[in-house]
């Protein structure tokens, strides 16, 4: 028999938990048959969502957790006084490796503390980024870091630029991937002190493939397989890219319902519009792995429905397959040699 | 005889440079009668420009300056050495009230830096903020500042808010303007040290209507009238939301011309979706003024056309009218009391 990928899901996480977190995690369950998953939440509001569907019992259970870390709650003290909550025990068997990863759609900053305080970071990484992948033109790109770590320094700032390239290589296969700084023009003279600190640190950096500044009206356009910032830059992207795209496409939709041509019109574009749309829609890739930890860390959004779910319990497959945390582990501690 | 309101161009600036800032110049010559606009350049190649159209010609003088500061020239060495450059020679004319304004498409750059050297702030501003208007769901907001000043203060940041409530309600007509400042995340107690910083001198400013913190995603839908922050994070707010939208309308555009079925229903939705379109371009409200200086400098996008121009130039208007630099200056120098 195969050995199955487990992971370890925060049932209760999230605007539509348990309901879209359970449909996805069945939705998973049938995809992959080398895939387990376990459900960690309150038993009985889980159990009453899982008797809906038909699935092999054999690859989905459901692990008790009494306690729910609520979205409000300063992180590090729910991580640290919820011994019970889906979050602490879901990350507890990843860190106790009867779980290779965790999905959780629940808190970011608990997602992050329980991470770093409870799965623990690889030896040799300063700082876990969070690493969504953005839809573009071409495909996708990884911004890294989202939201992690603010006032990060450069040397954060390169690791980063290798995990991402890692990542890139080997989960998304792109072969030799494009890694770029954002900064607010392309000379290498222009940004602000961090930039100006790192630009030189990752140009000598011989394990990426460098290739300068990004400016963010050409992130959409898939430019750079890789977008290395700090968090606080990185975080507005992701969400300025959710937010234009969403204001863009309703008033896309109400500007075809002006006039009856316009609207005979938009009945005709609707099934290729929408696919186009898909295509920029990033909740496609699933959520975004919190990188350099010594298990899996995914987060998703706190709106995610079970496609996003079910995508982001596949992402852990092929991250695990691919011994993805090796790998980063040998890319960042070869650097201290 | 009403009184000139005059403006100095940069008629050399920007890729399309002289014809389209000519041309928007006799546009905006045409449109108000109570403006006087100066072509500062290279004298035999505006007039070859100018002679194509019917103009007041005692409204629309050219001025020579036989020098041209290129987008890649060291901006404070361009500023200092081409003396006799145009924008060196228009940003003169405002200094010695020639003048009441500058508009140029050329280096920003140099523009920033001619703003300050040459124009000069206004006594008790700290930085001139570069603050251009986005196209929002409900109409426009200011975002300040969008790239004069890298790695800012508290202090800068505060004057940012209430020069950019004293523009929005003025110039915009927008009465008590909600302020908010850009942070990853809604609470208080978020945000990287420079935001946790300014959120509480913020709140404390009574000159403005503060609502606190404006998470990315939600500045296209309009929340904030006033977007507060450094010019790193405001860079990529502005170049996000042009690259987000093209990218965007573009596979709109593409994925309408897939099958026979969705072209047809392109060519009946073509006239309201570019109405709709042109509601979110960020050039019809023309440039970006740079606050807190002595005369009015504002810098449109190195791409501008014609019509830009010609809105930058009768912005012109309003902020002379409205004596903004009056009121800038009360808003500013009441906090020193």
């Amino acid at each position: 028999m195969q050995e199955l990928i487990k992971v370890a899901v925060d049932a209760m996480g999230g605007d539509h938990a348990p309901l879209e977190i359970v449909k996805g995690a069945v939705e998973a369950a049938g995809r992959r048959d080398d895939l387990k998953v376990f459900l960690v939440g309150q038993e009985k509001a889980v159990r009453a969502e899982l008797q809906k569907y038909q699935y092999d019992s054999s690859r989905i259970e459901v692990v008790n957790a009494a306690e729910i870390i609520q979205m409000a709650e300063p992180p590090v003290q729910a991580i640290r006084t919820k011994k019970d909550s889906s979050i602490v025990v879901a990350m507890k068997m990843v860190k106790n490796g009867e779980a290779d990863a965790f999905v959780g759609a629940g808190s970011t900053g608990a997602v992050l503390v329980g991470g770093q305080l409870i799965v623990g970071r690889i030896k040799g990484v300063e700082r876990p980024p969070l690493a969504p992948l953005l839809p573009t033109e071409k495909g996708a790109s990884l911004l890294i870091d989202c939201g992690a770590n603010v006032d990060a320094r450069s040397s954060h700032l390169v690791q980063f630029a290798k995990m991402g390239s890692i990542y890139m290589e080997h989960v998304m296969g792109i072969s030799n991937p494009k890694v770029a700084i954002v900064n607010i023009g392309a000379e290498e003279e222009k940004g602000n002190a961090l930039v100006k600190e790192t630009f030189p640190l990752l140009k000598e950096c011989k394990e990426i493939n460098f290739i300068g500044s990004i400016e963010a009206r050409d992130i959409p356009s898939g430019y750079a397989d890789v977008i290395v910032c700090e968090a606080f830059a990185g975080n507005i992207i992701l969400k300025l890219y959710e937010g234009v795209g969403k204001t863009l496409i309703s008033m896309v939709k109400k500007g075809m319902l002006t006039s009856l041509r316009s609207k005979i019109g938009a009945l005709l574009v609707k099934p290729a519009l929408k696919q186009t749309l898909k295509r920029f829609d990033t909740s496609q890739y699933g959520g975004a792995p919190l990188l350099g930890l010594k298990g899996l860390v995914i987060k998703t959004h706190g709106s995610s429905k079970s496609a996003e779910i079910c995508n982001s319990i596949l992402q852990c497959v092929t991250f695990t397959e691919q011994r993805m945390n090796e790998k980063i582990k040998a890319g960042i501690q070869a650097e201290e040699k």
